[in-house]
């Protein structure tokens, strides 16, 4: 079980290794929503993405035979970048198997941060049974995106500067995939401040976060038919109960919400954000009752966009 | 003449009204320019330029009776809703002469900040005539874009900031145009450190600057064929004879320089800058000798693009 300590001690590990991110406000925005909106700024991240905090966390561990045998992940894409990059810092290799359809600036990050590509089919299936193959012929070490404690003591990171930065926060917006990022935010954040609340955002098209959280139980994705390449992974067997016993709710939102709520953070705050990340203002403007005059917090994940491919 | 305790005076006076704006440091972009770059970020300012910094300044300054005229300019675009921006707090009503062929959102900036929009064409006689006939009219106010010690004095806070952060540094670029932000430039940063080097930026396709410094007098633009379009201006008869007395030099980068030096902002930075920001990147990318191993700052002077009409 990670704890608030093993949270501190995986900031300690990473912090000389990766930018302390800004929070934006924008006035605009706060007018359009109700509510006071703080954007922790992760696409500014160290390869492009909050990934960079989790895969660090977990690499400055790894013995030097570990290292020598090699890493290996499944990604969509931030997190092979970021594993590359950390590994590549302490001299390894590293292998990213990667779905067929991921976006081709996600492909070049990993391979501009010294990571070598592995095609895969964009299932889950496939995804974990080319891993297997990999693991089996070279002995390499796994580091899984998210299923992993430290990964989730590292992503838990993100929120605790954001609460150190503004400790007046009554709400944390956080997407949610395989849910290491919303884990890492609820096990910091509801340990920094009891009563805090917590959501996850996540899209219609690829909603099994929302679905277990109702039944109780992990269920796997109906579709993953959604832009949010970043937000298509199954729910982890160790991040499922930390969200179950502690995310307030789970909002879902749809794709044209997802796009209208990129859009406007481009215009408006003129930075670069993933579909993935814009889901948390999505989730906030269509539920506005809900956030009404609070001090809301969204994690923004990352900036990796193909920009010969904008949704408008 | 402007000194460093007028713009000290501008500082004091905008400072609770603007944002403190970030810099940003990226390895890739060091490694490829071979000098240490750091990046002050205009383009989060409100308004989405510095042009708030100059225009809030001066509005600041106007008597009741100046306001209740009304007040007026000519703008492609930033200066016009920074200029709204700041009068519209003072509550005072503003009207903004634009070319008709500005973007659409710098056109929207302008109405969402309170101003109302009067068209010209884009050639600066026709600015000037039209404007002309609007103070005739109407006894409006006119707030220069540039060509005003009160906007020379509130742009110099942009460099003053820059180097109250970074105090280090060895050498400043920024775009030029009608010359406020450069000539505030120079009177700041030049008398914070005297040995600081600055360059002007400016366009192959609008290098009246350039060419005036040359010369040694003032010549107007033959081309403002740009895809800058907050470089299409005339310098001004106040800024000139600043920028001809400090400056190091004006280095001038064609089309594609700017548009690439845009896009490598745009995926390694992740953040949303003009293609009249992003030519000081392009200046020194075409340089490197001059900047080889130096610590320079970049003034990234606007975020306003229209998203649906990428240069790529």
């Amino acid at each position: 079980m990670v704890t608030l300590k093993d949270i501190e001690a995986a900031h300690e590990r990473i912090r000389p290794l990766i930018h302390r991110t800004p929070v934006f406000t924008n006035s605009s925005l706060n007018k359009l929503s109700g509510a006071e909106l703080y954007f922790k700024c992760d696409n500014f991240q160290k390869a492009g993405s909050f990934k960079i905090r989790g895969a660090t966390n977990t690499v400055e561990q790894l013995t030097i035979e570990e290292l020598n045998r090699g890493v290996a992940t499944t990604s969509s894409g931030n997190h092979g970048a970021a594993l590359s990059m950390a590994v590549t810092r302490r001299g390894g290799k590293t292998k990213v198997v990667m779905p067929n359809n991921t976006p081709e600036i996600k492909v070049n990050n990993v391979e501009r941060n010294g990571g070598e590509v592995v095609w895969c089919e964009p299932e889950q299936e496939s995804r974990e049974s080319v891993l297997k193959e990999l693991i089996e012929k070279t002995g390499a070490v796994v580091v899984h995106p998210y299923n992993d404690e430290r990964i989730m003591a590292g992503q838990g990171t993100c929120a605790k500067e954001l609460l150190e930065d503004y400790p007046d926060l009554d709400t944390i917006v956080s997407p949610v995939s395989g849910g290491g990022l919303l884990s890492g935010t609820l096990l910091s954040s509801k340990a920094l401040k009891a009563n805090i609340q917590v959501f996850g955002a996540e899209p219609v098209e690829a909603d099994d976060a929302y679905r277990s959280l109702k039944l109780g139980k992990i269920v796997p994705n109906e579709t993953i038919n959604t832009i949010c390449d970043g937000l298509r992974a199954q729910i982890g067997t160790l991040t499922f109960p930390v969200i179950a016993d502690l995310v307030d709710d789970i909002i879902t939102v749809t794709e044209e919400e997802i796009i209208d709520s990129m859009r406007m953070i481009w215009e408006r705050l003129k930075m670069i954000v993933e579909p993935s990340s814009s889901i948390t203002l999505g989730a906030i403007l269509k539920n506005k009752d809900r956030f009404n005059g609070k001090k809301v917090g969204l994690i923004i994940s990352g900036g990796n966009v193909d920009l010969d491919h904008l949704p408008w």
